[in-house]
């Protein structure tokens, strides 16, 4: 069972609140970097696996340069991702570009860097010849449509957006065959923030009995499967974690009898999660502004869905612990809400918490994927500053807070000034 | 019935984007104007009413200046908002400052600016007298809870973190009465996107009897009575447009039973609609990138959630037409996607849509509202500029497209080169 831990004492943290004022987001190196070790462990057995870390889920150079230090690449969607993973020295095929409904630019940059291409469509094979030229190396995101079923948050993956049928994935390599590649990969993703390890066995199973069929019929070469992300982590503390050593023996055992039996070995393994990585080790420091008592007891924090916008937007539940009360019973029922404008602006609902006090710490877990990273300035508000949490226990800044000037970036004051009404 | 119209011809649309590449957002200046005259001519029985416009809704200044223009006021819930209001030039009681769980420093810049303060809680009373003083008039706002039952949106006025319940408004107004303070209004809000014109009747009694109490048993006058907004537009083609002239009607009749019977007159009516203002007056102007036909056609743009958020983050319907295709059969079944690494970026799921082609301009209706205003920058998205239709037929742009260094404006790239791993 998962303990909601955190790594600093009530007295760290007030010291590091002291330098930058709540709230902010705080990384945690040293557990990113066992994570991340652990990963590569589990499936050392593979030679060649790499996880590409989904940038989307914690866009910040400063830590992706970590993770690079650590053996990974980077999975990237966008021109902005792209240019963090360069800075942050990932280039070449240690760039994973898996995106969809992609404009001509990226794929010209993704080229550049030598990114290793994932297509999302059939017809993309056309486009990017045409807009950056053919690479030596290209993937093919499968989509099996109604042969799998997705979970809950992905739905069926025959409505999701991404990926070839089983029909254009033939197609698509015997064309790209024809037009000279000769090494390939494929990538399939269908889950997301899944806890069942089966789910990662079968996906593995999917690819590496597609791999087998599109050997044979096309006498192409797989150099690696992508079996994509979608690793959960335990959000409530009751949860189990997904053991990727049972993830790796599964496949393991698949890549036995799919792979190296059928003479298809060396298969390289890759991986792009995102959330399984960081997603435990961030953590949203906030502080409570209010405490209001209506028709139930709210506690207003001077964070909002600008900074974490998971519970309003998916219902999700984020573990939320106050500072030196860890150990207090949590016998108070609360709604746990930021200052938007916007009545699902919560935290929590219906949350029972130690009686908490104006001023009091409260820590909300898991924020260290798809937190920072999604968070809007609806309502005039600004992003929180991004804290790294040092191995030799020092704090680094690795993005400042947003400013006031940075909101009005985009306005031009002076002719507003003479703007004629 | 409403007509889903554009205000531009097919030549002029292509006029714009030579200028302005799409997405982007554009504005109806005059279609704007004639909403909010319309407002105020609906309510001209009532002298004193003011409409204070949402501007979360649509936080740019040069929209404000042009609804300051018309008589409009500012409804500002954050320290930007009260910044963008002050450069629009609508300062003191123009100005209505709704928030909730406020930080002090905007208090402090509510007061300098003399705008009207709308307490949400009680507690505020005393927090707002310690940070900035108690000011000249003030605004309580009033949340019915089970009293009243909302809409599917704002659901149960008691589970809403707004606002003092029936027994601390009563408590609320006798402290604040103590304290010195003699002019008071009162504010509720139980309502978001609802086309239904009796409940904003129902609104105002709620509001008109609750002061008739208030003033008998406190003995303080009211100046006036903030019904808040939540008029809804009609997102779909068939829907009926909310009449406000029904709704002015109405609210007149409770006007002249609980408050001219009374002796309770004058009583100012405010509101503070701001989907109701632009929403149907924004249009988000995109390009078709890709058509994808796998196990569904798909449709993608050159838009995403980060330019209009609604339809994927609340299922919302906005309408959709193709530029010079309007009279064409729409006989085909579309997913109309945006290029996020998120499958429910979407703006439409199985929309009929006419034939498309790659390059066909889409324009989304309704976007006037809580669309641009909500954009992220996830998986590194940028968020689009702003247009203005003027009345002499002109285009101006209101806001620019964001830069990629816009996206990387918080990030030290010195201090990450120097970052040792």
């Amino acid at each position: 069972m998962t303990q909601k831990t955190i790594p600093f004492s009530e007295k760290q943290l007030a010291a590091i609140i002291e330098s930058c004022p709540t709230p902010f987001h705080i990384y945690d190196e040293q557990k990113i970097r066992e994570n991340a070790r652990n990963l590569i462990r589990a499936f050392s057995w593979n030679e060649g696996f790499r996880e590409y870390f989904a940038v989307k889920a914690a866009p910040n150079p400063f830590i992706i340069k970590i993770l690079a230090a650590e053996g990974f690449g980077c999975d990237c969607s966008s021109l902005p991702e792209l240019i963090i993973s360069e800075r942050a020295e990932v280039t070449g095929e240690n760039i994973m570009f898996t995106s969809n409904d992609t404009p001509a630019e990226e794929f010209v940059e993704a080229q550049r860097l030598g990114a290793i291409i994932n297509l999302d469509d059939i017809s993309h094979i056309d486009y990017l010849e045409e807009c950056a030229g053919l690479p030596e190396i290209i993937c093919c995101r499968y989509n099996p449509g109604p042969l799998k079923k997705g979970n809950m948050i992905i739905g069926h993956p025959e409505e999701a957006k991404y990926g070839f049928t089983r029909e254009q994935i033939f197609d698509g390599y015997r064309i790209l065959r024809n037009k000279g590649i000769r090494r390939f990969g494929i990538h399939t993703m269908v889950a997301s923030n899944e806890l069942d390890p089966q789910y990662f066995i079968e996906t593995a199973e999917i690819l590496f009995s597609l791999i087998a069929e599109l050997t044979k019929y096309l006498n192409i070469r797989f150099e690696f499967a992508n079996i994509g992300g979608g690793l959960g982590i335990p959000y409530r503390p009751g949860q189990q974690p997904i053991d990727v050593n049972i993830i790796s023996e599964g496949i393991r055992n698949r890549y036995d009898a799919l792979i190296e039996k059928n003479g298809l070995a060396p298969l390289k393994l890759f991986m792009e999660c995102g959330r399984y990585i960081t997603g435990p080790y961030g953590y949203l420091v906030a502080n409570v502004l209010h405490l209001k008592e209506t028709y139930k007891n709210f506690a207003g924090l001077d964070a909002c869905m600008a900074n974490l916008m998971r519970p309003a937007l998916y219902g999700a539940y984020h573990h939320i612990t106050v500072m030196g009360r860890e150990n207090e019973p949590a016998d108070t029922l609360y709604d746990v809400t930021g200052s938007l404008c916007e009545n699902n602006d919560k935290f929590a609902i219906d949350r029972k918490l130690p009686k908490l006090s104006i001023g009091d710490i409260v820590v909300i877990h898991d924020a260290g994927a798809h937190g920072h990273a999604m968070g809007f300035n609806y309502n005039g508000k600004l992003r929180s500053a991004e804290l790294l949490l040092r191995e030799d226990g020092k704090v680094e800044m690795i993005r400042r807070t947003e400013t006031i000037d940075d909101y009005f970036a985009t306005l031009d004051w002076g002719k507003m000034a003479d703007f004629k009404v």
